[in-house]
């Protein structure tokens, strides 16, 4: 059986025999766990499938037949049984194979994937090309039942439903990942529930039976309830996909070759759309992962044997957001927490379990949180919204339809934006500035460490118009926080004035005001009002961190008159390092944390740049419609555009994995980069 | 009765009797027919929800109890019941009435809509809103039919039914709207199908019987039969809401107001979610209207005798588009068409007849639509996918992550762009090209009439890349044509060179290029040189346009050397008047239309402006990310950026309804406006 290691295409695959198949499976599994307890990635869902990933390639022709894999993280099985076996040490390294499907790696990843929910959509496409084109091979989409809850899924299997084209969904069912929270469709899968219908139709085949020529007895209604049951049985679990026009097959145990290549050989033989509907087990086979399932969907290098993460915990940006918005939430009882299937990955667990009356995780259902926000701020609540800044994209109609246009108070925070790194150019969170910024009525923020972001977020929270806090993911640039240690006393500062502060749920008063003060202009300007007065600030505890900050106010880090380095977010902590090259080379810089991207803060912008002369901008997003773009606008406005010396972030263009160091560099954003450019440049 | 036309407001309602509610219902469709004849708006919708908006505000306790309109072109009755029937007039009209819901206007108006597929998510938010406030109202969304297919409303009702909230969905099911595109949702809703599952389900029920005691005859068999249609009937109409955890109810008569009084109480008596199901038809009482309610969908002001519209047929870029591409089609297999329920809108009908199996529309499915597109692109076909410019907000993910991150030829038609007009800030075309014109590897264009439409769209086919040409509603700017007569000859010539060109229909051969050639770089390369040679030209009869339009090249309408002036799309006819009026008081300026926005052409731009000194640019969308900002970062990068004089564009706010010549009066907009300030300007 050592030649098993060499099974290396589907070709080779197809030549065993269901025994060797399972051997297979056994000798996948451990390699999978080798290769990512070293890489990091995703680890339960792809050993959730590695009998469905083996089962697929023997009873289908791949790559004639075109297998589409949903958000794509689950493909580690398939890579190494498409010619990848051997490069499966490079996962996600700069250069590596990605951990997602890439047609530059093979021909058998057909259809690139990352976020959720499109593979239906993109199946249906293929198979009805395949249609126009009087061409004959099957498309395969495979989704979980998590993916299936999201909008656009649902769009797609309304559309196949009724196509009558030839097309299979497998429904990878993880058995582990269906929670309360994933709505009536999760529920539909689990479990048949007696419902008012059925008590109905009992009442209904009792008039039935009575009208029946000499049949009275309990033995006729003993003889109905054993049919209702078998009809319930029979009919119900395949009613929801058979409305929508769907062959059910199923369910079917997914760790199990045989039956698995049994049931897809008879989805084969099908005319039209059809369903099968796999079981299967996150994290099978290893009990870690099997154990603890959310902890091994994605994650670090890890030991082996124990399953403990190799690397260092360490506070992150998530976890300051969660725990901040426990503390807010304790003052503040209108304040909700909403996600989209990212509880545990946007720190939001802590707040689900002290608030969980106040906490709602929609599933995957970007759309549906923003507008179900909207919704609660328009009846006085304050909803605060965090999602992956990728994912926002989903619900870019939703922040400018049904937040920004209607001026309501919900508090979007963007996590993961920026580089994220290893997950690629499907999970850079590059955009969300750019896009964001173009949407009226909408104040949009990014910290530049942990203590910003807990302020921010106070901010945010009283500031009842649309606003956006975005921060990266991972955590703050110690070195340079070591080195200033103001931001570790004004932390210290906050924490207690947070204690201190007054319970501020006078909420009858609150909703009023609320509603009556949808005017942004107006709250902006009542806001500002108050943070400029001392007397607000002492009689408004609620009010805290407003000495910090302030509507569109930047902070000058760094006094300078040679340069000014303008960043946001994270990237101050760069411009801080910038500058300390540059005073090595005796140039002054002014550094500038902008805070605000919108309302940038103009008159700081035109005051440095009226004693430097010259300007560059460093953010962790792309170049266009970001900060570079509003800064070249302020200085345009101000007969000052070609002050502007270099705008410094990401082109236009898409980002590949990597670590984000190596990223930066190969970008040219890392200090040693830009400093040497600066001091270069002959303006300087 | 006189008195009934003195009912204003829910109160006075509530006092009638039925048959009192009856007579307000013929006056009020009576009042609505004579004021869209006059202002027109959306009708059919209205004149089928009559009954149901009287037997709402009877039943409910509005204001405090919530009603959320899904789409909000159906409120024309709710807005005469609710203090507004005497400035019905001004609706439309710039600072009168708005076409749908608006908190400005009345507390009865609880949530914004516009843009479809929103209520669910809303009322779930407020609905849950009222419970963390621990208060007592109902909260109603009304969704139509169509409606409740986009995805978002499926995620809403996924989330809703397992929320256990009060909450009561009012699906208004419009007979005329369903139609077999809508998908398996529609289909479920109209009829009852037999199944596989009945099949199966009747062998086990077979088997039962035999295993009775006693029970062998025939009898027992009928009784089985009506058993199971019994329970069929009872069970499954209502198993696709109750599964995902609604109560059912209905269907009702939706013109039958005593009927709907009585299931909206029962509703009200309901504990957790409830969704009623109403039957209403488009049109209803006006036989014009019922007979074409896609016509009176959406109508300009009308003859309320025979239905016939007052307006003058005009071409649009609706119907432009929808010709060229019957034209391109029948050149080339390849093309597909698709569309997202605008089928009449987009100009698409002539296609749908003409090639039935190589068009979709996937209902209101925008998200769908265009990852299904990019599937069909993968496979080699070249999908037109037309959908106005504020639904394109709906689907941003799919078209960075499933289409421009793929470099997949996808060609994005964006109908609808620019400033609408009359159906105000939620359709206004606004922000396309500033959120496109961040997207890596899209090619995005405007043509600056019909003729240019026709030659974009042609090498928008053959491009093999993703790109977008944006075009407004209603027609090209005949002053301006009539004036130039360039137009009208190239016009000419690319008829006849459409006609002799030969079919280009080795599809084989095609897909085989278009798979190889997915790397757009060289694509685009390919694209240039075939168009820089005179030999290919000749020899490529699929290119006959490349000779005038050509990748990131813009065309100077005129030339002059005090200003330059540039413009895209529609906003190149105003360019050419400024320049006329501008010429009247002896400036002389240079008329540039961009054509592309992406990829800009820097070189015309650099070579215009080092001659005049001065630039403005003119585009029909909001000023930041869009032409101006582009502009402005070509000039900065050739320290030109002083040169820019002013963009003209829509500031940074939602932008209400009127006329668009009025709007753009009101953002001075206008070439008088423009040209003044040009005149005044000293720098000129």
């Amino acid at each position: 059986m050592e030649d098993l290691y060499k099974i290396q295409t589907p070709e080779d695959l197809r030549k065993l025999n269901i025994k060797e198949k399972e051997e297979l499976a056994e000798n996948l599994r451990q390699e999978v766990l080798n290769v990512v307890s070293k890489t990091g990635g995703h680890l339960a869902s792809n050993l959730g499938v590695v009998e469905l990933t083996i089962a697929l390639h023997s009873s289908f022709n791949t790559p004639s037949d075109k297998i589409i894999w949903d958000v794509g993280h689950q493909t580690y099985i398939h890579k190494m049984l498409t010619g990848r076996r051997n490069k499966m040490e490079t996962l996600r390294q700069l250069d590596g194979l990605s951990g997602f499907p890439k047609y530059s790696e093979s021909e058998y990843d057909c259809f690139e994937t990352g976020h959720s929910s499109t593979s239906i959509s993109a199946a249906l496409g293929m198979a009805r090309a395949r249609d126009i084109k009087k061409e004959n091979y099957h498309v395969i989409a495979v989704i979980g039942d998590g993916a299936l809850t999201g909008g656009m899924a649902l769009e797609a299997l309304n559309d196949a439903g009724c196509s009558k084209t030839n097309l299979i969904v497998i429904l990878n069912d993880n058995e582990m990942s269906i929670s309360k929270n994933v709505g009536g469709i999760s529920s539909f899968l689990t479990r048949l529930r007696t419902r008012k219908s059925y008590k109905k139709s009992n009442a209904y085949i009792k008039k039935l039976v009575k009208k029946l020529p000499g049949n009275t007895g309990d033995n006729i209604i003993n003889f109905v309830r054993k049919i209702k049951r078998g009809v319930k049985q029979l009919v119900i679990p395949n009613m929801l996909f058979e409305e929508l026009g769907f062959c059910y097959l199923g369910p079917v145990d997914g760790h199990n070759i045989e039956q698995l290549e049994d049931i897809f050989n008879k989805a084969k033989a099908q005319e039209g759309p059809v369903l099968v509907h796999v079981l299967t087990k996150k994290g099978k086979g290893y009990i870690p992962a099997e154990e603890n399932p959310d902890k091994f969907h994605s994650t670090s290098s890890f030991e082996l044997l124990t399953g403990e993460s190799k690397k260092e915990k360490v506070a992150d940006y998530s976890k300051i957001f969660g725990e901040t918005l426990v503390k807010l939430a304790k003052q503040n009882k209108k304040i909700v927490a909403i996600t989209a299937a990212m509880k545990d990955g946007t720190g939001l667990a802590e707040f689900s379990k002290q608030f969980p009356n106040r906490f709602f995780d929609v599933g995957i259902a970007e759309q549906h949180s923003l507008t179900m926000a909207a919704g609660m701020a328009k009846e006085g609540l304050i909803p605060v919204v965090s999602i992956y800044s990728s994912f926002y994209q989903r619900a870019y109609d939703q922040v400018i339809h049904d937040i920004a246009m209607q001026n309501l108070p919900v508090v979007l925070c963007i996590d993961r934006a920026g580089i994220v790194g290893n997950d690629g150019e499907t999970h850079q969170g590059i955009f969300d500035m750019a896009f964001l910024n173009l949407v009226p009525n909408l104040t949009i923020m990014a910290p530049k460490n942990f203590e910003e972001l807990k302020q921010m977020l106070e901010y945010a929270v009283n500031l009842k118009a649309p606003v956006a806090i975005r921060y990266p993911r991972g955590g703050e640039d110690k070195e340079i926080l070591l080195k200033k240690g103001n931001a570790i006393k004004e932390s210290i500062n906050y924490e207690k004035n947070l204690e201190n502060s007054e319970n501020n749920i006078n909420s009858e008063e609150n909703l009023k005001n609320n509603k009556n003060n949808i005017n942004s202009e107006e709250s902006l300007k009542n806001n500002k009002n108050n943070m400029n007065s001392e007397e607000s600030l002492k009689h408004n505890k609620n009010n805290i961190s407003s000495k910090i900050i302030e509507t569109g106010k930047a902070e000058i880090i760094k006094e300078g008159q040679d340069i000014s380095i303008l960043a946001i977010g994270k990237m101050v902590a760069k411009a801080q390092k910038v500058a300390n090259i540059l005073e090595e080379h005796n140039i002054n810089a002014e550094v500038i944390n902008a805070r605000f991207l919108k309302p940038l803060d103009e008159t700081t912008i035109i005051n440095s740049v009226s004693k430097t002369n010259k300007i560059i901008t460093i953010e962790d997003g792309i170049l266009r419609g970001g900060l570079a773009t509003s800064t070249l606008e302020v200085l345009e406005k101000n007969g000052m555009a070609n002050s502007f010396i270099k705008p410094y972030g990401y082109p236009d263009e898409f980002i590949k994995h990597g670590k984000v160091e190596e990223l930066e560099k190969l970008y040219g954003l890392d200090e040693q980069t830009i400093a040497n450019e600066l001091i270069e440049n002959q303006k300087i």
